[in-house]
């Protein structure tokens, strides 16, 4: 998925639950959807603009509510078409660190690469995901979008979607209905017939594969953002069914870096300020795991005055935290005396209950790895210890002795849950997606056949594409040019 | 005061309405009052726990309320009783980053060296201050609470304090009438009068010393924190009239180096990330003035991937950012091409019309320095140039052009306005303000005069007290013990 | 080869003189032994005892000489065996950052895994490779050895190792028929055959292989450390005439991450501060590359308070040197401003006289990449420019305006001609191939064949060797152990 | 003096034996030069250029030599001026990193602000100190000069003086006799008579004072750098005997913080290297003391992978260390696993022969900070344990079981024994020296009366110099000119 799938994915975590087969799906669909949401619905609670979105005092069904744009449209279904304005706001913070989506649509403005396509998405709703879509309808596409999450949607950016003209069906708290409604609606229109699918997840895909042969026979191009999405239509594909070239955009050396190395390295900090408000300097703080995250998390820590320890099982991961300065010690060695636990290993079970009980009272605890394996939140879960939730995403478990272990986002992402993800990581992967689209619809007949794409070889490592993400003033543009030239941005 | 004049401090801001002479005061404080608000009403609107304070649907004065707390006492005058639990829940939050305090509380707890004390404070509530308090009654002193600012009370914090017997009177959005009869509340009290004054910022001293000269003659002791409550302190001194010893907890180099290198190294990322979402990483950055908070602010950012350029004109502070690896410029040599301005000169309108005219695109600008005269705002408010509010504390100013500048706290303190301060830089001034109580509380006769005090020698630079603001997991207990005997802490 | 051509391989120097066919080899081996000679030589001019071994005031070759060890043996010939003492200092202090090594001595002390081993040796001779062949020594082999290069043997070492009993034959500035004479006395003994080769460029082997096939079918292994050395014996298995196991100890993550990233970290500033004495802090530095090397060059120089400039063609790369917080320009924008430029492209004519002509007094240049064309020195020979040899290793060329550019090693890899790479990172490379010995010698029959090998799957990335490398206290013990279980050192 | 104790001087060594009265100097004179030239005779065994002076095959004394230089001249004496040119090298080196005095060079072109000026020197004669000498010919000035030492004498940079036409007396190696013999050649010459003084320890001066003070009387002016002969400057003032003004040109926060910080910075890492080739990626290193000089060597080593530990009695610089990520310990926690040790307390015995009994094989054991003292080298002369001396200012210590502890430059300053002092900080207090001698002869009559002065005010902390060390493009020259304008060069 855009944002958060995005990330998961990164981090290696494996969604057992959507490793089904693909035609066994409908079955499946409420697990799948609880369990993802139940690790997705935490990110908007912390959305700098949080705040303004949390006072939901209207209780009825946006499907039962009237209304309408200030242009007299009607054709939308959001949560309150009045906190447009504000949504506007947030995309247009957004939109400045979005350089590259911008400088796409200038470029484009004469020829329109996508005039004529008919653009069906499903995504997260956020502000970044709306400069992707208002980009695409400046490219020339017709756009409707539903969410691939019920609860990630930013209301207030739907409603200023819907003020802007485009066809938006989403809100934050769905019922499993509600969202299969809310696709269908996309699909199922009067006159209008998509050519073209983005999708995070796979659910729009199979929405049409399954209730809309005709109108799957007839798309020219699938580009699917998650690891979920990429297995099932690698299934598809495998059983034959699969009738239409699709994109992989999930795997590339830069989103690897960005995800993990340079996201994680700030997003360490944020997450852990924003729910306890501790200072880093003088800290003693274990990181569990030397890899991407690790690195970017230590990197971090260390560079604003933490003492920070790193446990590592692989010796060439070990070797390099000591090349960089960090001790390498066992998780029981340290753990009497740190201030704070941080998981990156990918494994289940690092912070076990033993070491729990050896903490030191006021020690935080927080995952930036393994969905929600790698602490043993479960085994916290006894009659003597209480738990008191302080904060949105953090609880003091107590001991019987009064210790308070500090958990943060009970186990779960730490860098999804309490910070948000810079928009200029989001940029890359929205830019990708973009061209992707314009790749597909502008390709001519024949370079691509019914199956799954990579991103075409010169457009692979995306290098191209790194020429619009970066400012001018970062990378001198006599550097840049060069890149550039290989771009084949627009069919000529 | 505890928080955030304690930083106004020790960035230098010269309060030109504060300098009044004190025995003026009573005709100025409408002014001075407001001015101050003004400065600190933004920092808890950004505390962590802001979203839960902000439903302020009840609209009685609590002066109009009948409250009782659970043990049925109704000696406080809070917003909403209500809201202990909550309140507890943050002052539990903060407790995990002040060791000092709680290993204060720990050791005294056979001797009680304020037993008999009857304290009358005036500070900031929050949930840090509620900490020094719960721990000098822990001490065994008595105490009576005001706010010494009308919008910086946490009233979920004043609850908790209420429930837990405390007598204070306090709550966010006291009118000025409000504000001086929660003082007197604290003061004017059948059958108690205080023996002891902790204040910040002078205006519980000036009542007390005007109001109730009888009681002013008795007090023991008066410990002040804010440049300004020490400056009347020294005026009273001055004109003969201080008849009780006082102590000027303000200076220290400790207090200097947290307030200003480590702080600011933290709070410039802090505040950034929680107003933009901004990713550091590959971001130019400029950064006004390399003092003690330029050097802080361009070491992070640096850590952190930023490209720093620094403006200087004193050369010696120029040679150390050459030194330390900064190109030093004029800001009209970068100004086109940075991403990021930081002001933190201590000077007027470093940044000027003419600079903000030629800053890029979405750049954001910001002050870490002196209050709110670094950015010439004042010339953004002309007739062309629309402002747009699009968060708390960000409004995006934009050009005929469509350039947007990203304007943060209206260029008034980023570190108070935008990001918490850390609870353990709290926490050192709050420690030496307990200790200098108990020191002006045991003091044998003769040893403080009627005049303002430095912290005696031994103390002055806070030394022995560092024994407890670290916990023995950074500093090993070892080093530490030989620093800890000269701290005299009890009267043996 | 062990230290040199071991870096030079890592650093993707492409020998064109080297890659000719094996067969061919006789006719072109005067060519190669002299360009390798050329990068080599000036190694040990700088390394830190080179003051000792310069007086050479002894012109009688070492083959005329009568020389006889303390223990009466004349086994040996090196160039005078009086420098033992001098040679056994410089080899004592190589061991003190070789405990791998020194632990695999002590291990093996009982069980003796290389009793039975003759083995003929052809490497540098240098410490660090004494320590390496007393170790395996110590293991139970008898040894032989001569050196890979005629210029890069530390005289006073190999006087040490014929005092202490090993045959060496091996002096600094061998003729070419010294060299092969060298190594014929090595390996044509009467009543001694060897049955191991270790070498370092395929000289050793190929002798062997020629002159002696009764012995080289005989051979139970050749452990082989240089590219072209085994890009000889891989032509040798195509054309069917390997009748040996070969192991190529060449390629693994270790040996990359540590020859180029660690290693040039911390060699580029030993390099400029030995023969410039320069300070780093201030200084204006482009680094033109940002591939491990560069990545290492930059880390150190702008830790130290270097202002560093990146150019990168790759934007993969240079979007992480962004990232890391550097300026990514073209090398013309910055020539006139910078007071360093260090090449590390891999790429020819980086630095051209253009931009020799641009560059301001006294700037320095230095190559850390491809061998010596990265500058164009070619193009400093005209006329019209003076060259002054200033030290040894440092030429100032000088303009007819008196302007004057400092140009290192003359282009060549400045970590090789004026720094010292650091023991440990021989350390690890030694201690790889005394366990490839010990598992080629003791490998129960069938387990290799005739054929090149790499490291075997679970020893391939070295893994199980770090724990051996890591000293207890870096790495802790309880880490390192598990993996040390899978580390089958010994035959069982 | 101009290096060495220059740099002494601010790692605040006492000098015993130099606080002896002025007046009964002569008698000390052996022991103080003595104890002076043991510190410093090492510096140049480590300059760079060392290989080519250490062969002294010539005994005859300089003083018996008949030389002229090629202009026929004879109007010196140095050991050898056939080493003309080779120092002539080295001088150009040097010049290469004192961009400040070439510029003064440059300005005082036309002017001459040292016309008539006479200068007799006394201080060390090395490339940096030539660059000055012959700077101060270019502005017009007449030198005679002689060294303050008898072993720091570059000889090659004598005979180039010499060969240049300054009257150069000074030969590495001089008799305390020689000394004297030299500053009177100096002083004592028919028909020229000094001016002014530059002196570097007083000898200088009080050779003058004595024996010519006809002479003294005359002089226009005494700049003096060490603390010594400040010292002696200021007892001559104190006993009324002072009748010339002098200028102690040894204070300033400049230098303090070029002397430690920076300089030592730098320091710590090329004296490991040169002496031991230690790798300090992944070394655990303690360093013993936190003050400017460990805080230099604490960020060089953190920078470069090591993990450092600090010891520190001082809670605020604990603290400091703590808030910059470093654990505070106490030396016997952590000195059974380091691998390095260093010291800069300022304390004597710092570390003990039970530490040194405790370290593990191969520690490195060294001194940044006070003279010999802090590390009880004494203590490990005794019988049982064997010391070897590896390598020039390397000895290793040998217990009885083999341990190895590996001390250098037997505990005195490891940056003046085994690193080369970077040119650039030499050049800030050149630059001083050249600025204080323009003031001095320039200054109008009463400007300057018979006592000891401070640089003027706004020369006191060197800002305006700093615009000539710095070259324009590292800092701006836009924010230089402001600066400049405070600077009255010359008299107008």
């Amino acid at each position: 998925s855009f944002s958060l799938l995005f990330l998961c994915t990164s981090q290696q975590i494996q969604f057992a639950d959507d490793m089904q087969e693909f035609t066994k799906f409908p079955t499946k669909t409420g697990r799948r959807s609880l369990s993802r949401s139940i690790s997705q619905s935490s990110t908007d609670s912390y959305s700098s603009a949080a705040s303004y979105t949390d006072s939901s005092d209207d209780e009825v069904s946006p499907r039962e509510k009237q209304q309408t744009n200030s242009k007299g449209s009607s054709n939308f279904c959001v949560k309150n078409i009045k906190q447009a304005e504000f949504g506007r706001r947030e995309i247009e913070i957004a939109e400045q660190d979005m350089s590259a989506l911008i400088s796409l649509r200038k470029r484009a403005q004469g020829e329109k690469p996508l005039a004529g396509a008919k653009i069906v998405g499903c995504t997260h709703i956020t502000a970044q995901t709306a400069v992707l879509i208002e980009t695409l309808c400046a490219l020339g596409a017709q756009c409707r979008w539903s969410a691939c999450n019920i609860y990630s949607t930013q209301n207030e950016v739907a409603a200023a979607l819907a003020e802007a003209g485009v066809a938006v069906f989403a809100w934050k708290g769905e019922s499993e209905d509600d969202f299969w409604w809310c696709i269908d609606r996309c699909v199922n229109v009067d006159g209008w017939q998509a050519n073209m699918i983005l999708d995070d997840g796979g659910d729009l895909t199979h929405w049409v594969y399954k209730k809309y042969p005709n109108v799957f026979k007839k798309i020219r191009g699938i580009v699917e953002e998650s690891v979920t999405g990429v297995h099932r239509l690698y299934q598809l594909s495998k059983a034959g069914k699969l009738c239409v070239p699709a994109m992989n955009v999930n795997d590339s050396v830069t989103k690897q870096k960005f995800d993990n190395l340079y996201c994680c390295r700030e997003s360490i900090l944020d997450g852990l300020k924003r729910t306890t408000d501790v200072m880093f300097g003088g800290k003693q703080v274990v990181v569990c795991g030397y890899g991407e995250v690790g690195k970017g998390c230590c990197a971090a820590l260390k560079a604003l005055g933490a003492i920070v320890y790193v446990t590592e099982i692989d010796p060439i991961c070990a070797l390099q935290a000591c090349m960089d300065g960090f001790r390498v010690v066992k998780l029981s060695e340290v753990i009497r005396q740190v201030d704070v636990v941080i998981t990156c290993t990918g494994n289940k079970n690092v912070v076990t209950r033993e070491h729990l009980d050896r903490m030191k009272n006021s020690c935080i605890v927080c995952n930036m790895g393994h969905s929600n394996t790698e602490i043993d939140v479960t085994s916290l879960r006894t009659p003597e210890l209480t738990w008191e939730r302080v904060r949105s995403q953090v609880d003091h478990v107590i001991w019987p002795d009064g210790k308070r272990v500090v958990l943060l986002a009970e186990g779960r992402l730490l860098n999804l849950s309490c910070s948000t993800v810079p928009t200029f990581v989001l940029s890359i992967t929205a830019t990708t997606q973009a061209l992707a689209l314009i790749e597909l619809y502008n390709a001519p007949e024949g370079r691509y056949k019914q199956d799954v794409y990579l991103l075409p070889k010169k457009m692979g490592d995306m290098r191209p594409f790194l020429c619009h993400m970066m400012s001018p003033s970062i990378i001198s543009p006599a550097v840049m040019s060069p890149a550039c030239i290989c771009l084949r941005l627009m069919p000529t």
